[in-house]
Protein backbone atom coordinates (compact mmCIF):
# COMPACT_ATOMS: atom_id res chain seq x y z
CA UNK A 1 0.00 0.00 0.00
CA UNK A 2 1.31 3.34 -0.74
CA UNK A 3 -1.23 5.37 0.63
CA UNK A 4 -0.97 7.37 3.89
CA UNK A 5 -3.33 5.92 6.41
CA UNK A 6 -5.19 8.06 8.33
CA UNK A 7 -5.04 6.42 12.25
CA UNK A 8 -8.66 7.61 13.62
CA UNK A 9 -7.89 5.83 16.32
CA UNK A 10 -4.41 8.17 17.41
CA UNK A 11 -6.69 11.29 15.92
CA UNK A 12 -9.80 10.66 17.91
CA UNK A 13 -7.17 10.26 21.46
CA UNK A 14 -6.02 13.27 20.59
CA UNK A 15 -9.52 14.77 20.54
CA UNK A 16 -10.79 13.51 23.65
CA UNK A 17 -7.47 14.86 24.88
CA UNK A 18 -8.33 18.06 24.24
CA UNK A 19 -12.09 17.68 25.33
CA UNK A 20 -10.51 16.46 28.55
CA UNK A 21 -8.24 19.71 28.83
CA UNK A 22 -10.70 21.91 28.16
CA UNK A 23 -13.28 20.05 30.82
CA UNK A 24 -11.29 20.93 33.43
CA UNK A 25 -10.24 24.81 32.73
CA UNK A 26 -14.36 24.87 32.08
CA UNK A 27 -14.45 23.31 36.06
CA UNK A 28 -11.67 24.81 37.36
CA UNK A 29 -12.85 28.36 35.88
CA UNK A 30 -17.02 28.24 35.90
CA UNK A 31 -17.43 25.67 38.02
CA UNK A 32 -19.23 23.76 35.08
CA UNK A 33 -19.21 20.13 34.54
CA UNK A 34 -20.79 19.39 30.94
CA UNK A 35 -23.14 16.29 31.36
CA UNK A 36 -24.38 14.05 28.34
CA UNK A 37 -27.65 11.76 28.74
CA UNK A 38 -27.82 8.77 26.77
CA UNK A 39 -30.96 7.48 26.31
CA UNK A 40 -31.11 3.61 25.07
CA UNK A 41 -34.28 1.99 24.74
CA UNK A 42 -34.31 -2.19 24.34
CA UNK A 43 -32.11 -4.62 24.27
CA UNK A 44 -30.31 -4.16 20.92
CA UNK A 45 -26.96 -5.66 21.60
CA UNK A 46 -24.98 -3.51 19.41
CA UNK A 47 -26.84 -0.20 20.67
CA UNK A 48 -26.25 -1.67 24.18
CA UNK A 49 -22.00 -1.78 23.25
CA UNK A 50 -22.40 1.85 21.52
CA UNK A 51 -23.52 3.00 24.68
CA UNK A 52 -21.17 1.53 27.08
CA UNK A 53 -18.29 3.07 25.40
CA UNK A 54 -20.02 6.65 24.86
CA UNK A 55 -20.86 6.40 28.78
CA UNK A 56 -17.00 4.97 29.15
CA UNK A 57 -15.62 7.94 27.31
CA UNK A 58 -17.97 10.19 29.00
CA UNK A 59 -16.38 10.29 32.41
CA UNK A 60 -12.77 9.37 30.80
CA UNK A 61 -12.86 12.89 29.90
CA UNK A 62 -14.41 14.37 33.22
CA UNK A 63 -17.39 14.57 31.98
CA UNK A 64 -20.76 13.66 33.74
CA UNK A 65 -22.61 10.81 31.86
CA UNK A 66 -25.84 9.90 32.23
CA UNK A 67 -27.59 6.65 31.19
CA UNK A 68 -31.50 6.38 30.49
CA UNK A 69 -32.55 2.92 30.26
CA UNK A 70 -36.28 2.25 28.76
CA UNK A 71 -38.02 -1.37 27.96
CA UNK A 72 -38.18 -2.54 24.11
CA UNK A 73 -42.16 -2.09 24.76
CA UNK A 74 -41.84 1.48 26.12
CA UNK A 75 -44.52 4.07 24.42
CA UNK A 76 -43.31 7.03 22.79
CA UNK A 77 -45.31 9.34 25.52
CA UNK A 78 -42.89 7.67 27.90
CA UNK A 79 -39.76 8.17 25.55
CA UNK A 80 -41.52 11.82 24.89
CA UNK A 81 -41.73 12.39 29.02
CA UNK A 82 -38.10 11.50 29.33
CA UNK A 83 -36.73 13.58 26.86
CA UNK A 84 -38.96 16.62 28.30
CA UNK A 85 -37.09 16.04 31.79
CA UNK A 86 -33.97 15.71 30.33
CA UNK A 87 -34.52 19.30 28.30
CA UNK A 88 -35.36 20.63 31.24
CA UNK A 89 -32.36 19.47 33.52
CA UNK A 90 -29.95 21.82 34.37
CA UNK A 91 -26.84 19.02 34.92
CA UNK A 92 -27.63 17.72 31.22
CA UNK A 93 -26.11 20.04 28.41
CA UNK A 94 -26.44 17.22 25.78
CA UNK A 95 -28.86 14.68 24.85
CA UNK A 96 -28.45 11.67 23.12
CA UNK A 97 -31.29 9.17 21.93
CA UNK A 98 -30.08 6.24 20.41
CA UNK A 99 -30.68 4.87 17.03
CA UNK A 100 -32.71 2.90 15.84
CA UNK A 101 -35.61 2.77 17.98
CA UNK A 102 -38.42 0.23 18.28
CA UNK A 103 -40.80 0.14 15.71
CA UNK A 104 -43.81 2.02 17.78
CA UNK A 105 -41.26 4.86 18.19
CA UNK A 106 -41.54 7.46 15.12
CA UNK A 107 -37.89 8.51 15.37
CA UNK A 108 -38.08 11.73 13.83
CA UNK A 109 -40.52 12.55 16.74
CA UNK A 110 -38.17 12.07 19.29
CA UNK A 111 -35.43 13.84 17.15
CA UNK A 112 -37.59 17.00 17.04
CA UNK A 113 -38.55 16.91 20.90
CA UNK A 114 -34.85 17.67 21.98
CA UNK A 115 -33.85 21.16 22.80
CA UNK A 116 -31.89 21.93 19.90
CA UNK A 117 -29.13 23.50 21.93
CA UNK A 118 -29.28 20.02 23.45
CA UNK A 119 -29.21 18.02 20.57
CA UNK A 120 -25.81 16.66 20.65
CA UNK A 121 -26.01 13.88 17.78
CA UNK A 122 -26.85 17.35 15.62
CA UNK A 123 -30.23 15.53 14.29
CA UNK A 124 -32.78 18.44 14.68
CA UNK A 125 -34.13 20.04 12.05
CA UNK A 126 -33.36 23.67 13.22
CA UNK A 127 -29.44 22.21 13.58
CA UNK A 128 -29.61 21.09 10.28
CA UNK A 129 -30.94 24.57 8.72
CA UNK A 130 -28.64 26.20 10.85
CA UNK A 131 -25.56 24.41 9.39
CA UNK A 132 -27.00 25.16 6.01
CA UNK A 133 -27.10 28.65 6.38
CA UNK A 134 -23.84 28.79 7.71
CA UNK A 135 -25.00 29.65 11.62
CA UNK A 136 -23.58 28.16 14.47
CA UNK A 137 -25.17 24.58 15.20
CA UNK A 138 -24.35 21.80 16.87
CA UNK A 139 -23.10 19.68 14.14
CA UNK A 140 -23.75 15.54 13.49
CA UNK A 141 -20.61 13.58 14.97
CA UNK A 142 -19.72 11.62 12.05
CA UNK A 143 -19.43 14.38 9.53
CA UNK A 144 -17.50 16.65 11.77
CA UNK A 145 -15.16 13.62 11.85
CA UNK A 146 -15.02 13.09 8.47
CA UNK A 147 -13.88 16.44 7.69
CA UNK A 148 -11.39 16.25 10.88
CA UNK A 149 -9.36 13.76 9.60
CA UNK A 150 -9.53 14.63 6.06
CA UNK A 151 -7.84 18.01 7.09
CA UNK A 152 -5.11 16.04 8.72
CA UNK A 153 -3.56 15.23 5.58
CA UNK A 154 -4.59 18.36 3.47
CA UNK A 155 -5.10 21.15 6.21
CA UNK A 156 -6.19 23.55 3.24
CA UNK A 157 -9.90 21.80 1.84
CA UNK A 158 -10.38 24.97 0.03
CA UNK A 159 -10.59 24.58 -3.91
CA UNK A 160 -10.42 21.00 -3.75
CA UNK A 161 -13.10 18.50 -5.29
CA UNK A 162 -14.89 16.58 -2.58
CA UNK A 163 -17.47 13.92 -3.85
CA UNK A 164 -19.31 12.37 -1.34
CA UNK A 165 -20.82 9.09 -1.68
CA UNK A 166 -24.25 8.92 -0.06
CA UNK A 167 -26.99 10.89 1.42
CA UNK A 168 -27.99 10.01 4.62
CA UNK A 169 -29.39 13.21 6.67
CA UNK A 170 -26.82 11.63 9.40
CA UNK A 171 -23.55 11.43 7.64
CA UNK A 172 -24.36 12.03 3.77
CA UNK A 173 -25.60 15.18 3.89
CA UNK A 174 -23.92 17.10 6.93
CA UNK A 175 -20.41 16.13 5.56
CA UNK A 176 -21.27 17.96 2.10
CA UNK A 177 -22.26 20.85 4.13
CA UNK A 178 -18.94 20.82 5.70
CA UNK A 179 -17.20 20.50 2.76
CA UNK A 180 -18.90 23.04 1.20
CA UNK A 181 -18.24 25.32 4.21
CA UNK A 182 -14.78 24.11 4.06
CA UNK A 183 -14.80 25.65 0.57
CA UNK A 184 -14.35 22.49 -1.74
CA UNK A 185 -16.48 21.82 -4.69
CA UNK A 186 -18.86 19.26 -3.42
CA UNK A 187 -20.82 16.64 -5.49
CA UNK A 188 -23.27 14.57 -3.56
CA UNK A 189 -23.51 10.91 -5.62
CA UNK A 190 -26.10 8.18 -4.29
CA UNK A 191 -27.97 5.22 -5.80
CA UNK A 192 -29.11 6.63 -8.48
CA UNK A 193 -26.02 8.01 -10.19
CA UNK A 194 -25.60 7.37 -13.34
CA UNK A 195 -21.61 6.65 -13.34
CA UNK A 196 -20.71 6.11 -10.28
CA UNK A 197 -16.74 5.19 -10.94
CA UNK A 198 -16.64 8.13 -13.24
CA UNK A 199 -17.94 10.48 -10.87
CA UNK A 200 -15.57 9.38 -8.04
CA UNK A 201 -12.68 9.38 -9.92
CA UNK A 202 -13.14 13.34 -10.06
CA UNK A 203 -12.58 13.98 -6.34
CA UNK A 204 -9.66 14.56 -4.45
CA UNK A 205 -11.84 13.95 -1.35
CA UNK A 206 -13.55 11.05 -1.44
CA UNK A 207 -16.06 10.29 1.39
CA UNK A 208 -18.00 7.01 1.18
CA UNK A 209 -21.12 6.55 3.17
CA UNK A 210 -23.35 4.21 1.68
CA UNK A 211 -23.35 0.78 3.73
CA UNK A 212 -22.05 -1.46 1.12
CA UNK A 213 -18.95 -3.71 1.88
CA UNK A 214 -16.02 -2.83 -0.46
CA UNK A 215 -18.51 -1.04 -3.01
CA UNK A 216 -15.97 1.62 -4.07
CA UNK A 217 -13.00 -0.19 -6.21
CA UNK A 218 -9.18 0.82 -6.53
CA UNK A 219 -9.72 1.86 -9.84
CA UNK A 220 -13.11 4.58 -8.92
CA UNK A 221 -9.93 6.19 -7.30
CA UNK A 222 -7.94 9.39 -8.13
CA UNK A 223 -4.37 9.05 -7.47
CA UNK A 224 -3.10 10.99 -4.98
CA UNK A 225 -7.00 11.12 -3.23
CA UNK A 226 -8.14 11.95 0.28
CA UNK A 227 -10.32 8.68 1.09
CA UNK A 228 -12.47 8.68 3.88
CA UNK A 229 -14.47 5.57 4.47
CA UNK A 230 -17.35 5.73 6.86
CA UNK A 231 -18.89 2.27 5.81
CA UNK A 232 -18.45 -0.29 8.82
CA UNK A 233 -20.05 -3.50 7.43
CA UNK A 234 -19.80 -6.73 9.06
CA UNK A 235 -18.84 -9.70 6.31
CA UNK A 236 -18.45 -12.93 6.39
CA UNK A 237 -14.70 -13.88 6.85
CA UNK A 238 -14.92 -18.03 5.63
CA UNK A 239 -15.10 -20.54 8.89
CA UNK A 240 -18.04 -18.98 10.48
CA UNK A 241 -15.70 -15.78 11.47
CA UNK A 242 -17.29 -12.58 9.94
CA UNK A 243 -15.08 -9.08 10.01
CA UNK A 244 -15.18 -5.49 9.19
CA UNK A 245 -15.13 -3.97 6.08
CA UNK A 246 -15.37 -0.31 4.75
CA UNK A 247 -17.49 0.72 2.02
CA UNK A 248 -14.37 0.83 -0.03
CA UNK A 249 -12.12 -1.87 -1.27
CA UNK A 250 -9.04 -1.13 1.32
CA UNK A 251 -6.04 -2.99 -0.37
CA UNK A 252 -6.71 -2.16 -3.95
CA UNK A 253 -7.80 1.67 -2.98
CA UNK A 254 -4.67 2.45 -0.76
CA UNK A 255 -2.56 1.31 -3.90
CA UNK A 256 -3.90 4.69 -5.67
CA UNK A 257 -4.83 7.02 -2.89
CA UNK A 258 -2.76 9.31 -1.28
CA UNK A 259 -4.16 8.57 2.49
CA UNK A 260 -7.03 6.58 3.62
CA UNK A 261 -8.69 5.46 6.28
CA UNK A 262 -8.63 1.73 7.74
CA UNK A 263 -11.76 0.08 8.90
CA UNK A 264 -12.29 -0.12 11.80
CA UNK A 265 -10.01 2.23 13.44
CA UNK A 266 -10.71 5.41 11.17
CA UNK A 267 -13.98 7.36 10.94
CA UNK A 268 -15.33 5.01 13.46
CA UNK A 269 -13.18 6.45 16.86
CA UNK A 270 -14.23 9.72 15.77
CA UNK A 271 -17.94 10.35 16.70
CA UNK A 272 -17.45 9.05 19.83
CA UNK A 273 -14.48 12.25 20.20
CA UNK A 274 -16.72 14.13 18.21
CA UNK A 275 -19.64 13.79 20.54
CA UNK A 276 -17.90 14.45 23.35
CA UNK A 277 -16.39 18.15 21.74
CA UNK A 278 -19.86 18.38 20.87
CA UNK A 279 -21.13 18.14 24.61
CA UNK A 280 -18.47 20.65 25.92
CA UNK A 281 -19.61 22.99 23.33
CA UNK A 282 -22.92 22.48 24.39
CA UNK A 283 -22.14 23.43 28.03
CA UNK A 284 -20.46 26.46 27.22
CA UNK A 285 -22.95 27.52 25.13
CA UNK A 286 -25.95 27.22 27.44
CA UNK A 287 -23.87 29.18 30.02
CA UNK A 288 -23.34 31.98 27.61
CA UNK A 289 -19.64 31.14 27.08
CA UNK A 290 -17.72 30.93 23.98
CA UNK A 291 -17.73 27.56 22.90
CA UNK A 292 -14.16 26.47 23.19
CA UNK A 293 -12.24 25.31 20.00
CA UNK A 294 -11.23 21.72 20.28
CA UNK B 1 -30.38 29.79 -31.27
CA UNK B 2 -30.63 26.66 -31.31
CA UNK B 3 -32.39 25.65 -27.33
CA UNK B 4 -35.66 25.80 -26.93
CA UNK B 5 -36.84 28.76 -24.53
CA UNK B 6 -38.13 28.16 -21.38
CA UNK B 7 -40.81 30.63 -20.89
CA UNK B 8 -40.96 31.20 -17.53
CA UNK B 9 -43.53 34.13 -18.03
CA UNK B 10 -46.39 31.73 -19.60
CA UNK B 11 -45.39 28.71 -16.67
CA UNK B 12 -45.11 31.34 -14.16
CA UNK B 13 -49.25 32.35 -15.31
CA UNK B 14 -50.15 29.14 -15.32
CA UNK B 15 -49.35 28.11 -12.03
CA UNK B 16 -50.79 31.31 -10.95
CA UNK B 17 -54.22 30.40 -11.88
CA UNK B 18 -53.70 26.90 -10.81
CA UNK B 19 -53.20 28.97 -7.26
CA UNK B 20 -56.31 30.58 -8.47
CA UNK B 21 -58.52 27.42 -9.14
CA UNK B 22 -57.07 25.65 -5.75
CA UNK B 23 -58.17 28.97 -3.87
CA UNK B 24 -61.60 29.36 -5.08
CA UNK B 25 -61.98 25.61 -4.10
CA UNK B 26 -60.31 26.20 -0.54
CA UNK B 27 -62.69 29.89 -0.06
CA UNK B 28 -65.71 27.17 -1.52
CA UNK B 29 -65.40 24.13 0.07
CA UNK B 30 -63.95 24.99 3.68
CA UNK B 31 -64.46 29.39 3.84
CA UNK B 32 -60.78 29.60 3.77
CA UNK B 33 -58.92 32.48 2.28
CA UNK B 34 -55.43 32.08 2.34
CA UNK B 35 -53.42 35.70 3.43
CA UNK B 36 -50.28 36.84 2.68
CA UNK B 37 -48.48 39.76 4.66
CA UNK B 38 -45.59 41.43 3.23
CA UNK B 39 -43.12 44.08 5.44
CA UNK B 40 -41.25 46.54 3.37
CA UNK B 41 -39.33 48.77 5.91
CA UNK B 42 -37.81 51.68 3.75
CA UNK B 43 -38.17 53.22 0.38
CA UNK B 44 -35.67 51.45 -1.48
CA UNK B 45 -37.44 51.58 -5.23
CA UNK B 46 -36.68 47.98 -6.27
CA UNK B 47 -37.90 46.34 -2.97
CA UNK B 48 -41.11 48.87 -3.19
CA UNK B 49 -41.73 47.54 -6.72
CA UNK B 50 -41.31 43.77 -5.84
CA UNK B 51 -43.81 44.49 -2.95
CA UNK B 52 -46.57 46.01 -4.93
CA UNK B 53 -46.01 43.24 -7.54
CA UNK B 54 -46.55 40.62 -5.07
CA UNK B 55 -49.79 42.32 -3.41
CA UNK B 56 -51.35 42.60 -6.84
CA UNK B 57 -50.50 38.79 -7.57
CA UNK B 58 -51.89 37.70 -4.54
CA UNK B 59 -55.72 39.56 -4.80
CA UNK B 60 -55.46 38.98 -8.77
CA UNK B 61 -55.19 34.49 -7.41
CA UNK B 62 -57.83 35.24 -4.90
CA UNK B 63 -55.94 35.56 -1.65
CA UNK B 64 -55.39 38.23 0.51
CA UNK B 65 -53.11 40.70 0.99
CA UNK B 66 -51.50 42.49 3.86
CA UNK B 67 -49.05 45.73 3.11
CA UNK B 68 -46.97 46.22 6.01
CA UNK B 69 -45.22 49.26 5.93
CA UNK B 70 -42.41 50.61 8.19
CA UNK B 71 -39.63 53.60 7.86
CA UNK B 72 -36.83 53.24 6.81
CA UNK B 73 -35.55 54.52 10.77
CA UNK B 74 -37.88 51.66 12.39
CA UNK B 75 -35.80 49.96 15.07
CA UNK B 76 -35.23 46.02 15.23
CA UNK B 77 -37.61 45.78 17.93
CA UNK B 78 -40.43 47.78 16.08
CA UNK B 79 -40.10 45.07 13.23
CA UNK B 80 -39.67 42.00 15.84
CA UNK B 81 -43.52 43.30 17.02
CA UNK B 82 -45.11 43.59 13.79
CA UNK B 83 -43.99 40.08 13.12
CA UNK B 84 -44.69 38.63 16.32
CA UNK B 85 -48.45 40.54 15.70
CA UNK B 86 -48.60 38.64 12.27
CA UNK B 87 -47.43 35.35 13.99
CA UNK B 88 -50.15 35.44 16.16
CA UNK B 89 -52.81 36.60 13.10
CA UNK B 90 -55.32 33.96 12.43
CA UNK B 91 -55.82 35.66 8.87
CA UNK B 92 -52.35 35.89 7.90
CA UNK B 93 -50.63 32.43 6.92
CA UNK B 94 -47.93 33.88 5.55
CA UNK B 95 -45.38 36.26 6.51
CA UNK B 96 -42.89 37.69 3.97
CA UNK B 97 -40.31 40.48 5.46
CA UNK B 98 -39.13 41.89 2.16
CA UNK B 99 -34.89 41.92 2.11
CA UNK B 100 -32.83 43.94 1.96
CA UNK B 101 -33.17 45.59 5.81
CA UNK B 102 -31.95 48.72 6.70
CA UNK B 103 -28.51 48.13 8.80
CA UNK B 104 -29.68 48.96 12.18
CA UNK B 105 -31.62 45.75 11.75
CA UNK B 106 -30.49 41.55 12.10
CA UNK B 107 -32.09 40.16 8.64
CA UNK B 108 -31.61 36.75 10.62
CA UNK B 109 -32.97 37.69 13.37
CA UNK B 110 -36.76 38.72 12.00
CA UNK B 111 -35.97 35.54 9.82
CA UNK B 112 -35.94 33.11 12.95
CA UNK B 113 -38.84 35.25 14.37
CA UNK B 114 -41.20 34.31 11.50
CA UNK B 115 -43.47 31.35 12.60
CA UNK B 116 -41.91 28.62 10.28
CA UNK B 117 -45.33 27.57 9.59
CA UNK B 118 -46.40 30.89 7.51
CA UNK B 119 -42.33 31.54 6.60
CA UNK B 120 -43.64 31.30 3.06
CA UNK B 121 -40.12 32.36 1.92
CA UNK B 122 -38.97 29.72 3.41
CA UNK B 123 -35.94 30.87 4.75
CA UNK B 124 -35.98 30.18 8.38
CA UNK B 125 -33.72 27.65 9.65
CA UNK B 126 -36.37 25.17 10.78
CA UNK B 127 -37.41 24.94 6.86
CA UNK B 128 -33.75 25.04 5.45
CA UNK B 129 -33.47 21.48 7.88
CA UNK B 130 -36.75 20.54 6.83
CA UNK B 131 -35.97 20.36 3.24
CA UNK B 132 -32.54 19.13 3.95
CA UNK B 133 -34.00 16.31 6.16
CA UNK B 134 -36.53 15.62 3.39
CA UNK B 135 -39.33 16.53 5.99
CA UNK B 136 -42.33 18.34 4.43
CA UNK B 137 -41.33 22.48 4.19
CA UNK B 138 -41.99 25.61 3.54
CA UNK B 139 -39.13 25.73 0.23
CA UNK B 140 -37.83 29.14 -0.85
CA UNK B 141 -39.60 30.45 -3.79
CA UNK B 142 -36.90 31.18 -6.85
CA UNK B 143 -35.74 27.43 -6.09
CA UNK B 144 -38.82 25.81 -6.77
CA UNK B 145 -39.25 27.79 -9.67
CA UNK B 146 -35.86 26.37 -11.51
CA UNK B 147 -36.97 23.08 -10.86
CA UNK B 148 -40.62 23.66 -12.31
CA UNK B 149 -39.03 25.24 -15.06
CA UNK B 150 -36.42 22.61 -15.44
CA UNK B 151 -39.31 19.36 -15.59
CA UNK B 152 -41.32 21.42 -18.58
CA UNK B 153 -38.30 20.45 -21.06
CA UNK B 154 -36.95 17.34 -18.31
CA UNK B 155 -39.81 15.46 -16.88
CA UNK B 156 -37.32 13.43 -15.83
CA UNK B 157 -34.38 14.56 -13.59
CA UNK B 158 -33.44 11.58 -12.06
CA UNK B 159 -29.38 10.31 -12.52
CA UNK B 160 -28.66 13.87 -14.51
CA UNK B 161 -26.36 15.59 -13.64
CA UNK B 162 -26.67 18.84 -11.98
CA UNK B 163 -24.44 21.82 -11.43
CA UNK B 164 -25.04 24.51 -9.34
CA UNK B 165 -22.96 27.62 -9.27
CA UNK B 166 -23.76 29.74 -6.67
CA UNK B 167 -24.31 28.60 -2.81
CA UNK B 168 -26.16 31.28 -1.17
CA UNK B 169 -29.16 30.32 1.45
CA UNK B 170 -31.82 32.03 -0.98
CA UNK B 171 -31.08 30.28 -4.10
CA UNK B 172 -27.73 28.22 -4.24
CA UNK B 173 -27.97 25.44 -1.42
CA UNK B 174 -31.85 24.97 -1.19
CA UNK B 175 -31.75 24.40 -5.21
CA UNK B 176 -29.21 21.73 -4.52
CA UNK B 177 -31.32 20.13 -2.15
CA UNK B 178 -34.16 20.17 -4.61
CA UNK B 179 -32.27 18.76 -7.08
CA UNK B 180 -31.12 16.22 -4.99
CA UNK B 181 -34.33 15.03 -3.93
CA UNK B 182 -35.29 14.66 -7.44
CA UNK B 183 -32.31 12.45 -7.42
CA UNK B 184 -29.76 14.04 -9.28
CA UNK B 185 -26.12 13.76 -9.11
CA UNK B 186 -25.47 17.64 -7.87
CA UNK B 187 -22.44 19.32 -7.87
CA UNK B 188 -22.16 22.87 -6.29
CA UNK B 189 -19.65 24.72 -7.70
CA UNK B 190 -19.07 28.43 -6.24
CA UNK B 191 -16.02 31.50 -6.62
CA UNK B 192 -13.64 28.99 -4.98
CA UNK B 193 -14.12 26.17 -7.37
CA UNK B 194 -10.70 25.66 -8.96
CA UNK B 195 -11.99 25.01 -13.17
CA UNK B 196 -15.87 26.21 -13.29
CA UNK B 197 -15.91 26.17 -16.89
CA UNK B 198 -14.77 22.32 -16.91
CA UNK B 199 -17.18 21.61 -14.29
CA UNK B 200 -20.23 23.21 -15.84
CA UNK B 201 -19.14 21.32 -18.76
CA UNK B 202 -20.46 17.90 -16.76
CA UNK B 203 -23.55 19.51 -16.29
CA UNK B 204 -27.41 18.46 -17.72
CA UNK B 205 -29.30 20.69 -15.74
CA UNK B 206 -26.96 24.32 -14.75
CA UNK B 207 -28.29 26.20 -12.65
CA UNK B 208 -26.72 29.47 -12.48
CA UNK B 209 -26.74 31.75 -9.08
CA UNK B 210 -23.71 33.64 -8.76
CA UNK B 211 -24.98 37.30 -9.91
CA UNK B 212 -22.25 37.92 -12.29
CA UNK B 213 -23.38 39.51 -15.45
CA UNK B 214 -22.76 36.94 -18.30
CA UNK B 215 -19.95 35.19 -16.48
CA UNK B 216 -21.26 31.80 -17.89
CA UNK B 217 -19.96 31.40 -21.76
CA UNK B 218 -21.18 29.43 -24.09
CA UNK B 219 -18.33 26.59 -24.41
CA UNK B 220 -19.17 26.15 -20.80
CA UNK B 221 -22.12 24.39 -21.76
CA UNK B 222 -22.55 20.89 -22.54
CA UNK B 223 -24.60 20.40 -26.08
CA UNK B 224 -28.01 19.73 -25.23
CA UNK B 225 -28.20 20.69 -21.55
CA UNK B 226 -31.15 22.65 -19.58
CA UNK B 227 -29.73 26.15 -18.50
CA UNK B 228 -31.73 27.76 -15.41
CA UNK B 229 -30.24 31.04 -15.29
CA UNK B 230 -31.81 33.05 -11.86
CA UNK B 231 -29.09 36.19 -12.52
CA UNK B 232 -30.71 39.61 -13.02
CA UNK B 233 -27.96 41.67 -13.74
CA UNK B 234 -28.53 45.54 -15.07
CA UNK B 235 -25.44 46.30 -17.21
CA UNK B 236 -25.40 49.55 -19.46
CA UNK B 237 -26.33 49.06 -23.23
CA UNK B 238 -25.29 52.83 -24.45
CA UNK B 239 -26.59 55.89 -24.72
CA UNK B 240 -27.03 56.17 -20.84
CA UNK B 241 -29.43 53.27 -21.23
CA UNK B 242 -29.32 50.21 -19.30
CA UNK B 243 -31.20 46.38 -19.71
CA UNK B 244 -31.14 43.13 -17.70
CA UNK B 245 -29.05 40.02 -18.40
CA UNK B 246 -28.59 37.08 -16.88
CA UNK B 247 -25.53 35.34 -15.57
CA UNK B 248 -25.41 32.90 -18.50
CA UNK B 249 -24.13 34.73 -22.03
CA UNK B 250 -27.39 33.78 -23.76
CA UNK B 251 -26.85 33.96 -27.41
CA UNK B 252 -23.82 32.05 -26.86
CA UNK B 253 -25.30 29.27 -24.40
CA UNK B 254 -28.63 28.93 -26.79
CA UNK B 255 -26.28 27.86 -29.24
CA UNK B 256 -25.32 25.08 -27.04
CA UNK B 257 -27.47 23.84 -24.35
CA UNK B 258 -30.72 21.85 -25.37
CA UNK B 259 -32.70 24.47 -23.57
CA UNK B 260 -32.58 27.63 -21.53
CA UNK B 261 -34.13 30.20 -19.67
CA UNK B 262 -34.53 34.38 -20.95
CA UNK B 263 -33.81 37.10 -18.84
CA UNK B 264 -35.92 38.01 -18.01
CA UNK B 265 -39.03 36.58 -18.51
CA UNK B 266 -37.24 33.00 -16.99
CA UNK B 267 -36.93 32.37 -13.78
CA UNK B 268 -38.40 35.84 -12.40
CA UNK B 269 -41.93 35.62 -13.19
CA UNK B 270 -41.54 31.81 -11.37
CA UNK B 271 -40.43 33.65 -7.72
CA UNK B 272 -44.12 35.24 -7.50
CA UNK B 273 -45.94 32.53 -8.35
CA UNK B 274 -43.95 30.25 -6.17
CA UNK B 275 -44.84 32.50 -3.37
CA UNK B 276 -48.83 32.63 -3.67
CA UNK B 277 -48.04 28.91 -3.81
CA UNK B 278 -46.49 28.80 -0.57
CA UNK B 279 -48.96 30.62 0.96
CA UNK B 280 -51.68 28.20 -0.59
CA UNK B 281 -49.89 25.76 1.12
CA UNK B 282 -49.46 27.37 4.52
CA UNK B 283 -52.75 27.71 4.44
CA UNK B 284 -54.11 24.68 3.89
CA UNK B 285 -51.64 22.97 6.32
CA UNK B 286 -52.30 25.23 9.38
CA UNK B 287 -55.78 24.55 8.63
CA UNK B 288 -54.94 21.15 8.87
CA UNK B 289 -56.11 19.93 5.29
CA UNK B 290 -53.56 18.38 2.71
CA UNK B 291 -51.33 21.10 1.32
CA UNK B 292 -52.87 21.21 -2.29
CA UNK B 293 -50.09 20.28 -5.38
CA UNK B 294 -50.36 23.05 -7.60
Amino acid sequence: MSATLIDGKAIAADLRAKVAAEAARLARDHGLVPGLAVVLVGEDPASAVYVRNKGKATVEAGLRSFEHKLPATASQAELLALVSRLNADPAVHGILVQLPLPAQIDAQAVIEAIDPKKDVDGFHPVNAGRLSAGLPALVPCTPVGCVILARTVRPQLAGLEAVVVGRSNIVGKPVAQLLLAENCTVTIAHSKTRDLPEVCRRADILVAAVGRPEMIRGDWIKPGATVIDVGINRVEAGEGKTRLVGDVAFAEAGAVAGAITPVPGGVGPMTIACLLANTLKAASMQAGLTAPVV
